[in-house]
Parts: structure tokens; sequence; C-alpha cells
């Protein structure tokens, strides 16, 4: 079974001597008392909780997965599942970034980041049920009315009840505008309550056993509404109806008819929602539902790239441990291990390759997360009206990159590390073919990576004329400036340097053909965004070699900082290069992928 | 469920018009009469059988999975499969390409090829079963004694009994060296009688209730061995003890004492052996039985890139399928299906780079495995020993790249293909993630990818100074030498001839500082193969192109070679590029792996 050490010191390393968090908290006047003393007690409590209480339920909840009573339809966790939730709301995990004036904690984003980071090694399916809560805390919060935010946010910062997020039906996914589920005005009620009728698919925690109710944010079309994506409007609906006083009234028409059978994830109940005339109150204005969901779907999407990050660490600390104590041939450069039969396989420099490539994308993501949560923590709190919009504008372009590199770069990451035990990695016991598989579905859900590489393309760079990639650019190019002239920074700056001068123009290039051909932004997009990736990636490694640099000329003979180098140096060196056969490829047009309908007939 | 349609016409291509393969059939005497029209024949009930009988089984047996009764050791297959094999031997398929002496119908590799192209397509886990055998009979056939021949060979080419490979112990897979299971001769026994003591693990088709009798052959020390991989001997233990008259006898001491749970393939049975003192006879020379096993085990390489062009075939039938059926947004470049609410997927630039990512690897790999069953085929019967000599020389060359190079691109495209299904690929009714499940296995299994690496740079490559690359580096030159002139071609032989005339240098580059350390062999070894896999597919989809454009030239308006042409096209802009990164990681040299003892602490 996989083990699992929280990377306290790393996260501590990237929000106190990379991103300097603290500093950056007292110009917010909610977290300016949050110091990095705070933050770091309650991550190790939180560490603890996801490697004593989530990591044991990870390889049975997947091995049980969850099943479907027909008759009642109610769903059953895995063993451990509903106890352990028990103890999460019990711990005051469900409130740590909310809003204390519905009961939150108020604790900056940075902090849940790194907290969810954690329970996402830990277990990633079981993680679900709360993370999809946060995601309708946040969508109620945003758009709901004030009974609304009364009736459901207390109980969801607590954690007394869960949500999900109901969009998908079988025939619609990424093309929300195809939707057919109604939404019928009660006569007589008060404004906005309706009766809602339809199917949904693929809603996960859609149904379980861990809460007395759970609420149902569900896109709908009421009878009035435009065809196509501005018809569809957001409601709530409670598995129980909810009377003014809060207590639960009678069970709503909204049941799980059916649970997928999967590739992974199996923990997490990925349910077929029956929605059967179910009373549901509207969320935010008539057909401007998506807008509201949207609010969701953004944090969701951070939250996806997270899971990846989780699943990459957890994977590298196993693989890690592997290949240290797993002996097998000799070294090529003669045996290591004299008093033993044979070499720990960690001596062979493709078993290294395989380590390190996990290692440094998870601290690539590690650091871009921490800095878009920072983001969102000034984008809400920031007095100044110029940051805050800056800081949104820098979360909104970096999003599509955290989801679909962070996932793709996981993809390969878990890969990498199931190879390094070699046939054992195949073997469910070990643990590394679940995380394979868990980290499947991060490339997929929360619109699949390729429209992420749309949305980064289209609506983030062409969409403004390359104005926000512009200031990503620009604290590239200080970056660049500050350390041009150190030596010790050159093998980290210079390649940095040549992507970010090469950006500009690459990217003017397929936005002009884009221009005469939208299929070109098509033909371009995924190879663009992991360019865009490399370029983000490319700063923050140079970043964290910078504050590694100036720990060692400062004295410091922690190998922390060696190790920092160290990763560095190969990101740069095995991983970065990845960006000249990208710009190639991006670059060869769409004709060659457009002109082939006899190849695809 | 997924359909298959088995790919007859591509094949035939391959075979007949890029291969010749019936004009070099003509110099080797035993298959001077085998025409176009027998294979077509044979491969067209072939694939019937693959389609008819086996799909079927595949989605179920994936679910069902194998079972052990712990008390009687017997394992139960999965509903149908057993059906399934009495089947496939009635229709005489297991003989297909064995020896006649022993009662096989002596066709050529290259027909076995194509026929297990199409099992793997239709079902690998149930193909892995017949699978096994054969690679059983050709080490039989090549290092047993003549009773042994006599007693075995017959019933394994009937398919009456089948047969394992028992090489892996707990402690000990890539290092064989490390192998304790022991062999002791019985006194007043036959000479290379012994009882053989040890435990087996990952033992695939270890135990099944296809057949009366299972022939394991077995890798165990004898009690005078030498140390490490020298003093290896190689044994037949059958299931039931054979008697001289080929009835069977008493049950022998080897048993299956678990089943793994694992990520796919779980179709097959995948055995914990338990050897027990059972009764074995010597194959081959005492201590030699490596270089026994090695016959197997090269075929076996060949049959595992084998397995994952079957998948990425089907892989790419079904989401083509899919990709024409869904319909999902409309085109960037404009509706194209204005009587639907949206458009088929098809129309988006990036679905069709997934899908023709999966149909150029596929047919890439055809041409490289068709080409090299008909090197083994000019190995076993050409009558000039010059030819014998080089084609075995180039088959151990491509052997590597066959195995690993195929199916790394077997796990890209199955995922890909995956991926345009989006949130229904990570649904198990749709049969894609299983593809990616069972594709697995291919990069571990018969020597990781990263064995294949080190055995292709260290031992086929700079093992031998570069002499057999150099003979494939003049198939090259000799094509371009052809095309060099040709307008049409010259989009796939520039790049082409680019890569040929980079690689010796390259070669020697990583060859010299091999010399210094051997560690940057390590260090290169799975970047050099992937870009010897381009140069390998780079020259075969040259050769295909050449072929499409000769039959348009000589007037044909099939659609097909112009399909050919596209793929061709696709395939050097989009995945040949790959090359421009590789060259550069290989050459980063071994530091950046080693000195990392910081980092990887």
């Amino acid at each position: 079974m996989p083990t699992y050490t929280p990377p306290l010191r790393d996260m501590q390393f990237v929000m106190h001597e990379v991103l300097k968090v603290a500093e950056e908290f007292k110009a917010l006047p909610p977290h300016a008392d949050v110091d990095a003393g705070t933050i770091d007690a309650v991550l190790q409590e939180g560490g603890k909780f996801a490697a004593e209480v989530m990591l044991p339920l990870n390889l049975g909840g997947d091995e049980e997965g969850c099943t479907l009573d027909k008759t009642t339809h109610a769903v059953t966790t895995p063993k451990g599942f509903k106890e352990a939730y028990a103890r999460y709301v019990e711990g005051g995990w469900a409130a740590l970034s909310c809003d204390p004036a519905y009961g939150g904690q108020g604790l900056p984003f940075v902090v849940n980041q790194n907290f969810y980071e954690m329970m996402n090694s830990a277990n990633q399916a079981w993680a679900m049920y709360p993370g999809l809560s946060h995601g309708a805390y946040e969508a109620l919060r945003a758009h709901g009315t004030d009974a609304q935010k009364k009736l459901y946010l207390p109980r969801l910062i607590s954690g007394e009840w869960t949500a999900t997020m109901c969009l998908t039906e079988p025939h619609c996914g990424t093309d929300l505008g195809l939707l057919r589920t109604r939404a019928e005005p009660v006569p007589g009620a008060p404004d906005g309550t309706c009766r809602i009728t339809g199917s949904k698919i693929f809603i996960s925690a859609g149904e379980h056993d861990f809460t007395e109710n759970i609420v149902h944010l569900v896109l709908a079309r009421l009878p009035d509404a435009p065809a196509g994506s501005k018809g569809i409007s957001l409601f709530v609906v409670p598995k129980f109806l909810v009377n003014p006083d809060g207590s639960l009234g009678e069970r709503n028409a909204i049941y799980c008819g059916g649970l997928e059978r999967k590739m992974g994830i199996h923990g997490n109940a990925t349910a077929q929602m029956v929605i059967d005339g179910a009373m549901g109150t509207l969320v935010g204005q008539p057909h401007k539902g998506l807008a509201a969901m949207f609010v969701m779907m953004n944090t969701a999407r951070l939250g996806v790239g997270n899971q990846s990050l989780g699943l990459t660490e957890v994977a590298y600390q196993n693989a890690l441990a592997y290949a240290k104590d797993r002996i097998q041939m000799r070294s090529l450069s003669g045996a290591k291990a004299r008093d033993k039969p044979a070499d720990p396989i960690i001596v062979h420099p493709d078993v290294r390759r395989m380590l390190l490539t996990a290692k440094a994308y998870a601290e690539g993501a590690r650091a871009l997360l921490n800095y878009c949560a920072l983001l969102l923590d000034k984008e809400q709190h920031h007095p100044d009206a110029k940051v805050r919009a800056d800081s949104a504008e820098l979360v909104a372009l970096l999003t599509p990159i955290a989801k679909a590199f962070v996932t793709d770069n996981g993809w390969t990451a878990t890969v990498a590390c199931q190879q390094v035990f070699g046939g054992h990695g195949y073997i469910h016991e070990w643990g590394m073919e679940q995380f394979v598989r868990d980290a499947r579905i991060n490339m997929i859900y929360e619109g699949t990576n390729g429209i992420q590489a749309l949305d980064l393309l289209g609506r983030k760079v062409l969409g403004d004329n390359g104005a926000s990639l512009k200031k990503f650019g620009k604290l590239v190019a200080k970056l660049v400036e500050e350390e041009g002239v150190s030596e010790k920074m050159a093998e980290f700056i210079n390649p940095l340097a040549y992507l970010g001068d090469q950006m500009t123009r690459f990217t003017t290039e397929i936005g002009f053909k884009a221009l005469g051909n939208p299929d070109e932004a098509g033909a371009a997009a995924v190879d663009y965004l992991r360019v865009a990736g490399h370029l983000v990636f490319g700063y923050f490694w140079a970043r964290m070699a910078q504050a590694a640099l100036r720990a060692i000329e400062g004295g410091s003979a922690d190998p922390f900082y060696a190790a920092k180098l160290q990763t560095a140096r190969f990101y740069f060196a095995r991983l970065f290069p990845e960006t000249a056969t990208l710009m190639r490829t991006a670059r060869a047009g769409a004709g060659v992928l457009m002109d082939t309908d006899a190849a695809l007939a």
C-alpha cells in the first residue's frame, strides 16, 4: 500500500521563500494578520488528516467502489469513507477558506490550495465529495439570493450538507447549448420556484451516505428561454426540501438512477441523476445560468489541476522509495552497492529521469497553483481596484494552463512513476496503477484539455489581442532583467528569456493565420498551450532556482536548496526543450489536419 | 461495446504493394508457392474469427476476470473464453505458421503477424493464451531434445495443450541473474531429469481451463550452477506428466498459488506459480537457459509490439466512428451540419489530430512489423547464408524498436482515442478505457521499454560499432536516392534524409561519450530509441507514400491512396518533428540526471 508524507517543507518554500505570501497578505485587510506560522500550523494538521485518515482508505475505496440500492436510490460509499467525513466536519476543515459571515474560518485560498493538494495525494476520490461542495458554496455566495445564502451557506461551510454541479446530459457535455432539462415555474409559488425535469449524467458525488442532505446546482431551461447557451438558468435543487427554519422537509424528486462503472476514482459516486419534477429555486438571473455556473467552473478547473499535482506528488514519493529499495542489475558505471547482489535501481540514469520528471512537474505545478491561489486572494480582497482587476485577468489567463498543462504532466508523471515499479507497477496492491487511472479523468472533466487549449488561445490570448499574455510576459522580462547578469542563473534564465522572446512572434503568427481561417487556431491550440505552460513553469522554476541560490549565498547549507537547483537544472535540460518540437508542430497549419477527408473516411 | 473491422485492405497494401512479400517468398523454398491470394484468403477467415468470436468476449472478459479455486488450484477463465479456444483449435489457427514436420501449416510468419494483429485488436487478454504457446513452440523446436519435440510440439501446434514462460520471481524480473528456483537432478532418472523447486510470479496464462495440460518452460539453477545469469538452465515442466505414448500421467507439483489483481488484461490469468519439487526435463545445455529462453523472448518482443498495433487499430476505428457520430459544438470555421443542432466532432482540428495520430502510428507499426516478419521468414528459409545473416541482424536491430516504440506510440494513441470520447471515454461500457489499461502492460512486460532502449543503444548499435544501424541506413539512403528528384515525394524524403544524415553523427557522439562514462548511454538511451523509431517509421511512411503515388500515377482513382498520402503528410508534419526535441534531450548528458543525490534524497 502506498505511503505519503505531506510535503510541508516544499509548500513552505513556495509560499514563504518564493511567493512571500504573508507579505502579500498584509495588503489584504481580512488576511493582514495571517502569518507564516499560522499557515504552517494549519497545514501541518491538514497533512495529518490527509495522511492518517484519508490515505488508508484510498486503495480499499478503489477496490470496493460505491454501490447503489436501486429500490431506495441510496448509495453506499466504500468502508470508512463516511466516518472519515464525520472527522473532516468535526475538524472544521470544510470551513477553512470560507466567509466568516456564514461561519467560515476566512483563511486565504493559498491555505486551502495546499490543504487540497494533500487531500488529493491521499485520496482523490474522497476529496471530490467536499471539493464539489466548495465550488457550489462559491456559486451560491456570488449569485444566490439572500434567502438561499442564509439557508445553504452555513450548512455547506460546516460540512453538514454537501453539494454537486449538475451540468452534463447524455447528449451534451462540452456543448451545454444543447441542454434539454426543463424548468417550469410553479404557479402561486415565490418568484423563481420551478419544477425541474430532465436527466443528468456524470454527476460526481451525486449521491452518497455522508450527509442528510445534498444540494444540487442544476442547469435547466425556463419555458421562455432562447435556444442555445443563452437560454440556460441555474437552480438549486436540494435532495430534501428545506423548511424556512433550515429543518428538512419532504424528499425532492431528484434521485440517483445509476452509477457509472469507470476507469478510476471508484470511491466517488459518479451518478446518473433523474430529475422528475423536482422543486428548485432560481440562482441569479433567468437565462444567465452559465455565467453563474462559471464561478464554480473556474475554481473547479484550478481544483482539477490540483488533483493532478496531488497525484504526481504521491506517485513520486512512492516511486522514489521503491527505486531506493528495489535491487536489480548493476550500475553501468560499476557496482555501487557491493554488499548486495545488485544495485538499487536508482543508480540507473533512466530511472532517475522518470523520478525527476515527476518531481519537476510536481514542484512546478505547486508554484503555479499557489500563485493562482494568491491571485484569487488578491482579486477578492485587495483594496486597489486595479490590483484586483489585474489579478483576475492573470488568473483567468493561467487557469486553462493550470488545468490542462498540469493534468497532462500529471499523466506523464504518474505513468513514469508506475514504470519505475516494472511489472509490480501494473499490480493493484502497489497502488501505482490506481494513481494513473485516477489521473486520467483530470484530463477530461471540467472541460477537456482540448477545450482548455481553445479557451487559452482563442479567448484568453487572441480574444484580448495578447494583452493579458503581455502582462505575464512582463513578469518574465522583469525576472530576466533582474538575473540577466548572474552567471549562476544563466542556465535557467537563458532558455526562459529565449522562449519569452519567441512567444510574442509565435502568438502573432498564429493569431494572424487564425484571422484568415479560424481552424488555424484549433489546429495549433493544444501545442500552443503546452508552449505557454513551459513558459510559465520555466518562469517559476527560475524563481525557485533564484530563491535557492539566494539561500545558499546567504550561507545556508541545507541540502534542500541544492535539491531545488538540481531539479531546476533537470527541468530546463530535459523537459523544457519539448518547446522546440511544439513550436514546429503548432506551426504546421490546419491543412495537414483538415485536408484529410480520404484518410478519415 | 466497441466494434472492429479487420483492416484487410491496409494489410494487403503493406504486404503486396509496399513489401511485395509474395515476390520475396519465391526465393524461400518452403514458401515459394505462397501467393497473395492464399495469404488474403487466410487472413479474411482469420479476421472473421477475431471479429466474430473473440471481440464479443473482450468487454465481458475484462469485467469478469479469472478466478482461482484455492482448494483445487483450478482457474476459471471468463465466460465464453474456453469455447472460443475450442473453435480456435478446431479452425487449425494454432498451426498457422508452424513446422509441417510436426503438423503445422507452414505458412510464412508474415501471415501469422497479421492474424495476430487482428486477434490483439479483438481481445488481447484472450490472444495471450495461444500467443505464449507459440513462443514455447519456437524455443522447444530450436533447443528441445528429439524426445521433447516429439512429445510436445505436435500438441502445442494443434492447440491441444498450451504453454507458458516461467521466468520472473518476486525479487527478479529484469535481472534474471538473481534467480533462485532450484533444479535437483533425480538420481537414476534419464539425463536432464530434475526436481524443480521455487516460486514464480507474473506468469501469463499460467493456469486456465482451456486445455487438459499446460507446458511450463521454467528457468532454474542446477546445483553446480555458476552464480548470476550464466548459471541458469531451462526446463520443461508440464502440469501433468506426459507418458512416452503422449497420454497424461500424474499431476506434477507445479500449481497456481494466486492470481494477480491488475490494471488490465483481466481476461488473462496472471499467475503466481508454486513449484514444489515438480519433475522437469532440461531443454538445451545446462546453464545456457537464458540463450534458449531468448528464442522465445525475441519473438515475444515483436509479439508485444503487435499487441499495441492491434490496440491502436481498434481504438482508432472506434474513435473515428464516434467522432463522426457525436455532435457537439459548431466548427470554428462555420457550421458544417446545418441540419443538425451541432456539428459532428470530427470537424474540430484537434479531434482530427488525435485520430490521425492513432492512424499514423498504427499504419507505421503495421509496415514495420510486417517487415520484421518478412525478415524472420528470410532468416529461416533463404538459401543464401548471407541473406539469412543480414536478415537476422536487421531483425535484431529492429526488435527493440518494434517493442518499445510501437508500445509507447500505442499508449499515446489509445489515450488520444479515449480522449476523443470525452467523459464517455472514462466509462467502461464504451471499451476505450480498457484499451488504454490493456495497452499499459505492453510497455512493461518482456523487458521494460527502458530495457529495450539499452538493448538497442548498448548492444545492437554501440555493441557492433554501428554496423547493423548502417545496414538500415543504407536502405534509407537507397530510398532517398531513388526519390530524391521527385517533387511529390520531397515532403516525405527531405525530413527523412535530414534525420538519416544526422543519425550517424548523433550516434557517434553518444557512443564517444559512453566510452568515457557508460552512464551517458543510459542517460540517452530512451530518447535515442525514439529517434531511431522515427527514422524507421519515417522510412516506412516514405515507402508507403511512394507506393501510393505510384498507384495514383498509374491511374488509380481509389481514395485509399489519397488517404495514405494524407496520413503520411500528417506523420511528417506533426509526429516526426518530435525528433527535434529528442536529439536535444538525448544530448543533455548524464550529469543532469546523476548529479541529483540531494534532489532524490
